[in-house]
């Protein structure tokens, strides 16, 4: 069967960038995955293959921005084509990052089950990795489908991935002050939880994008800014000198 | 006088954003050490200005972006222009995440300063904001001359910085080891130092970028990344119990 559609050269170009960028989104949602699942499972091989994974995304972003020039120098796009190329670029810089944060907690696996943590200290970390990969999956989602009507989920998930970030840290300097031994665990427990959060505010970056590189427009009003952990300022026991 | 050089109405666009460039960076370098000067001096006052500063900061990136693609769609600039005008994107976006990370130092002033901390606390602080400062005051430098023949001192610094870095974490550690009523504190300086250590790495990254606009090249080989404290792992002493 023929294809009706003929495309032009130019419309394959913007279509490979696409795809790219669909590619490096899965491949970020993976390293995510596998690296909590490392922490949770205590699993350093798992960990050490997600460390080597990242360099697929650094590729990735390079080959993009490379691409992205050459298109832009060789097509001189005007208006959404234009628009389409330059969200390329900025999605793919927020897809590379992401790699780096799932990496980083993928680092911190030897130092955090040096000890061996009781699970419980992993599940709140668990639910909030869950809640960000979801985010960053439906925010792919739209990307592939360019609905960005469905868009608003966007600031009410960033919301409910704060909440849990902010409980998650209160709950982490609890048991780092109930015994010294979680000290160091729990510090890099909190900075793979950072990390997370995070990852939900790079979700949230690229739903801006493709909202700008659909409607032209930057999405309205500045949303505000995800940690709220700065003000928590929990009192210890005296200690037991 | 008459100027003997007449300038294209693209070169004085060129040379906008170049100027918007240096205004946004001198910003970023004041609120950081702003930020730094509030948490030494317990100053919430001077952290809310930082806080307040951020908006500047948001509003060049954006205004930059959109000048940069009016100006890519008006004039259709090849090679060198092309990269200049990519990179503007580039350093602006690596600009505005040094202002977030001198503002996410700013909101923890008032949780670290609660309990009045020794200054002794502090002063590694400084010394780990001097050097990133420093940093991104060099590679602006640059970015005004072009002259990237110099740029090798980038790396050197950015491990110098990696190096305080992880001494610093070590000993915020051994601060909330020693006593549970340093574990609040601690932990927000400890997010603190980690936020200086990422300016240097958005420094490190404005300085790849000027790589690339004025040679056309990646700078070859991906740094080895900042932070080493992923390793460490102190023990503390058994619970006094």
């Amino acid at each position: 069967m023929q294809s009706v559609h003929i495309m032009s050269a130019f419309d394959e170009e913007l279509k490979y960038l696409s795809k790219r960028i669909a590619s490096m989104g899965g491949h970020a949602e993976r390293m995510v995955e596998q690296a909590v699942a490392a922490l949770v499972n205590a699993d350093p091989g798992l960990a050490q293959k997600v460390i080597n994974d990242d360099a697929v995304l650094d590729e990735g972003q390079r080959e993009i921005d490379d691409k992205a020039i050459i298109i832009i120098a060789k097509r001189q796009p005007m208006a959404t084509d234009l628009r389409e190329i330059v969200g390329a670029i900025r999605i793919s810089a927020d897809l590379e990052r992401v790699g780096d944060l799932g990496k980083n907690v993928a680092k911190r696996v030897v130092a955090v089950t040096d000890g061996r943590q009781p699970s419980s200290l992993f599940r709140g970390l668990e639910a909030l990795a869950n809640l960000a990969l979801t985010q960053l999956k439906e925010v792919l989602d739209v990307y592939a489908s360019r609905s960005v009507d469905k868009i608003g989920f966007v600031r009410d998930r960033d919301d409910q991935i704060d909440a849990m970030y902010t409980s998650l840290f209160r709950e982490l300097l609890t048991y780092m002050m109930e015994d010294p031994r979680n000290i160091t665990p729990c510090t890099h427990l909190l900075f793979c939880a950072k990390n997370i959060e995070r990852i939900g505010d790079h979700a949230t970056n690229i739903a801006e994008t493709i909202y700008y590189i659909v409607t032209g427009d930057q999405m309205p009003a500045e949303r505000p800014k995800g940690d709220k952990t700065d003000k928590i300022s929990l009192s210890a026991p005296l200690p037991a000198k």
